[in-house]
C-alpha cells in the first residue's frame, strides 16, 4: 500500500511558503505504516493538475492532494479531480450549512456564488467536514484507488487529517511502525557508514538509516510489525546492540537535542552550570536556557567580547592576555576558572576563538577555538579547529562546549 | 523557459526533515524569472528516481536535483541522472583534491573508495566545485535540456547556487528581474494589506508582494524589465513612495535583518552597546554577536538568569526584586541602570521576562516582558504582552529589544 502527496499551489512553486503540510503528512503516513514513494507540487494550473492527478494515479495506490479547495476560481483541485475520474459534482446541503454557520459565527457576510462552489463535491464520495475553515475534504473510492482531497492551510489539513483520514488509514494498512533514534555526537556520518553499513543494506525488520545535521549525526531504527509489543522489542534490541558498539559518542536514544539532553542530565545530576563566552556570543548560553526548566540549573553567564571584559568580570590575568592572546589554552583555562570562582558553579564552561569572517592569521587561523571546563576535578581545554562559515563556527563550537559539558557529568 | 526541481531523500519522504531546499530553489528561480511549473520528492531508491528524471525531463526544459550526491551507497542521484542521460562517469582529479584537502583541513582520515565515489562525474558536465562540504555538484547539457545536480545539506547547495548555477541561469532568462525589499517591524501583515491591498493586486509592473515571519512583514517590490535600469528606477520609485507611507515602522530597505541593521548603524554612529538578560538567555547577545563586526560596539553582555546574578553584576537593588519582583518595570530599569554603570557602554539593554512554559501567574503570566533601555537621555522601559510558546516568545523579545535599539539611534 503506498502514496502520492500533491500539494497544490503557486505560492509554493513560486518560494514563498515552505511546504510544511508535506512533512505533515509524511509523518503520519509513516507511523500508520503507508510508504509514501513521490510528492509532487504543481500550480493552479488545469492542464498541470490534471497530469500530475493522471501520473500520480498511475503509480499509487492512494493519491493525497492538499490545497485548491477554496471559493476563488484558482481553487480547482476539486473539479480537477472529478473530471479525471469521470464524476460529477453534486450539491450537498450538510455542507454549505456548516459555511453558513461559520459565516454567520464571525459576523460576516458572503458571496453566496462564491462559497457555493465549496458544497459540489464528487459523486459518491466520503464527505469530510472542516471543522476550521469552510471547504469540505473528500475520500474517492474507485477501481481499488483512493483519492483523498484535503484543504491547504495547516490548521485545516492537521485536524481534519489526524479526526477523519487517520483512522481512516489505519484500517488499510496491515502494519504497526515503530521507531526510536540514536543520537550521536563526534563521530561522522561516514564512519557510522562504515561501522554498521553492511547491517544497514541488509537488515529488513527494524531498518537502520542514517541522517546526518550540521555536526551530528542520527541513527533511526524502524520495526515494521503486526502490533506494537512486537515492534518495541525488535528496535530496542537493536538500539541496545547499537549503542554497545558505538560507546560514548551516543547522546540520546530519545528524540532530543543535545542541549535537551545535557540540561536534562544537569537537573537531574543537580550540577550547576555557569558559562563565560567569547566568539559565540551568548549562543552557548542561548541553546542552554532554550530549554524549559535550565532555570534550575543555569544561573548565570558572560559574553566577554572583549580583553577588558574577560579581565573584569573573569580575572584574567592581563599578563596571560599578553603573552598567550585573547585566543589561546590560557586565556580559556583562566577564563574558566576565574567564572568558576566568580559564579560559585560546579561546572564553569569557557569559549574562546575566531568565528571570522576577520581576525584570523597564519598562525591563529578562522575557526580556531578552545573551550575550557572547570570542575572541582580540575581544568581541561580542548582545541578545535572548525571549518565553515562564522554561524556554522559558531554552532559547531556550541555542540562540542555541550558534549564537553555532557562528558563532564 | 521552465523548470523541475527534484528533491531525493527518503528522510523528506519519512516527513524527517522540512524541504526548506525546494523554498530556496524556488525563490531563487523566480528572481532570475525562470517559472518553476513541478517540484518532486523522491527516495533513494533507483527505479523511482529515474522514473522521476524521465518524467521531469519530459515536461520541462531546465531539471534541478538536489541530495543523493554523499559517499555512501543510498546517494545515487549522479549515477541515476548520468544513466538516464546515457552518459559513462569520468574521475576527476580536481575534485578528488577538494575532498583530500577539505579531510586535511579538519585532521581527519577518510575513506578513500567511499570518498571517491564522489568524484566521478558525468562526462561532458560542467562540475560545480563545493566549497562547503565534499560532493561536487554539475551542470548537463544535453539535446536542448538542462539537468543540473546539486547537494543536499543546505549550507552546500545555498552557496553552490548562488556562486553557480544562478549566474549560469541569469544569462539564459529574456528577462530581468529586479526587486527590492521593505523589511518592517511594529506593524502586522493584516496592516499593510489594509493600506496597500488595492495597490498590491492591481500593480504589474513592479509588482509588490508580501510576505510575513514570524513578528515581521516583508514587502517585495519585483521588476521584470528587459534592462537592468530600467526595473531599478521602476522599483526605487515605488519604494520611495511605500516607505514615505508607512514612516518608521521600516528599519531597512536593503535585504537584511534587524540585527544586521541595527550593528550596522551602531558602527556608523560609533555607539558601544552592553546587554543583560534574563529570559532570552543570552539570546540577544548572540543576534548581535552573529554579526561580523560587531566587536566594534559590543564589549559585553550578562545572563543573569537567577536574582542573585542581578543583584551581584548589576547592582540591582535586593529591595526592588523584594517589592516588584524579578519581572517588573522597576527590575527592567535597575538592571539597565546598573549595566550602563558597570560596563561604561553608551547604550544599555535589560530584558527581564516569563518566557514559559511553567513560572506564570495570573498575576504575571506567560508571555509579559519588560525591556529597559539605558543612554545618556535616560532610562525608558517597554512592557510587551507576547503570545506563543517559549521560543516564540524569546525570539520576540529579541526583535522588539533590537527595535528599541533602532529608534534610539
Amino acid at each position: 500500500m503506498n502514496c502520492e502527496y500533491i500539494a497544490v499551489g503557486t505560492e509554493i512553486l513560486l518560494g514563498q511558503i515552505l511546504n510544511t503540510n508535506a512533512k505533515f503528512i509524511s509523518e503520519e503516513l509513516a507511523e500508520v505504516g503507508i510508504d509514501m514513494y513521490y510528492q509532487t507540487v504543481v500550480g493552479d494550473n488545469e492542464g498541470r493538475l490534471t497530469d500530475a492527478v493522471r501520473t500520480a494515479l498511475g503509480r499509487a495506490d492512494i493519491v493525497i492532494t492538499s490545497g485548491g479547495l477554496g471559493p476563488t476560481n484558482d481553487d480547482i483541485t476539486k473539479e480537477v479531480v472529478a473530471k479525471t475520474l469521470g464524476l460529477p459534482l453534486e450539491f450537498d446541503e450538510a455542507s454549505m450549512e456548516n459555511i453558513r454557520q461559520r459565516f454567520c459565527k464571525m459576523h460576516r457576510d458572503y458571496n453566496k456564488t462564491l462559497q457555493e462552489k465549496q458544497a459540489y463535491m464528487p459523486k459518491g464520495c466520503i464527505i469530510l467536514k472542516n471543522n476550521n475553515g469552510t471547504a469540505p475534504g473528500c475520500i474517492i473510492e474507485q477501481n481499488g484507488k483512493i483519492v483523498i482531497v484535503l484543504p491547504g492551510p495547516p490548521k485545516e489539513i492537521q485536524p481534519m487529517f489526524l479526526e477523519s483520514v487517520k483512522p481512516y488509514l489505519r484500517k488499510l494498512s496491515p502494519y504497526q511502525l515503530y521507531s526510536r533514534v540514536i543520537k550521536i555526537f563526534g563521530m561522522g556520518e561516514a564512519n557510522v557508514e562504515e561501522i554498521f553499513g553492511e547491517r544497514m543494506r541488509k537488515a529488513t525488520n527494524p531498518t537502520i538509516a542514517p541522517y546526518a545535521k550540521e555536526g551530528e549525526t542520527t541513527l533511526r531504527v524502524t520495526s515494521k510489525c503486526s502490533t506494537r509489543e512486537e515492534g518495541e522489542a525488535l528496535v530496542s534490541k537493536e538500539v541496545a546492540n547499537i549503542c554497545t558498539r558505538l560507546g560514548d559518542v551516543v547522546y540520546s536514544t530519545e528524540d532530543e537535542t543535545l542541549a535537551e539532553a545535557v540540561v536534562k542530565r544537569l537537573i537531574s545530576s543537580k550540577h550547576t552550570l555557569a558559562v563565560a563566552e567569547s566568539c559565540t556570543g551568548g549562543y552557548l548560553a542561548q541553546s542552554i536556557t532554550s530549554i524549559p526548566g535550565a532555570s534550575e540549573i543555569f544561573s548565570e553567564g558572560f559574553v566577554t567580547y572583549s580583553n577588558e571584559a574577560k579581565q573584569k568580570y573573569l580575572n584574567v590575568p592581563e599578563k596571560t592576555l599578553e603573552i598567550y592572546g585573547a585566543v589561546s589554552d590560557e586565556t580559556a583555562k583562566a577564563m574558566a576558572e576565574g567564572l568558576r570562582e566568580v559564579s560559585g558553579a560546579d561546572i564553569a564552561v569557557s569559549i574562546t576563538g575566531i568565528a571570522g569572517p576577520g581576525g584570523g592569521s597564519a598562525e591563529k587561523p578562522v575557526g580556531l577555538v578552545y573551550i575550557g571546563i572547570c570542575t572541582k576535578l580540575g581544568t581541561n581545554v580542548k582545541k578545535l579547529n572548525l571549518n565553515g562559515n562564522r554561524e556554522h563556527i559558531r554552532y559547531l563550537t556550541v555542540l562540542h562546549a555541550l558534549d564537553m559539558i555532557r562528558r563532564a557529568l
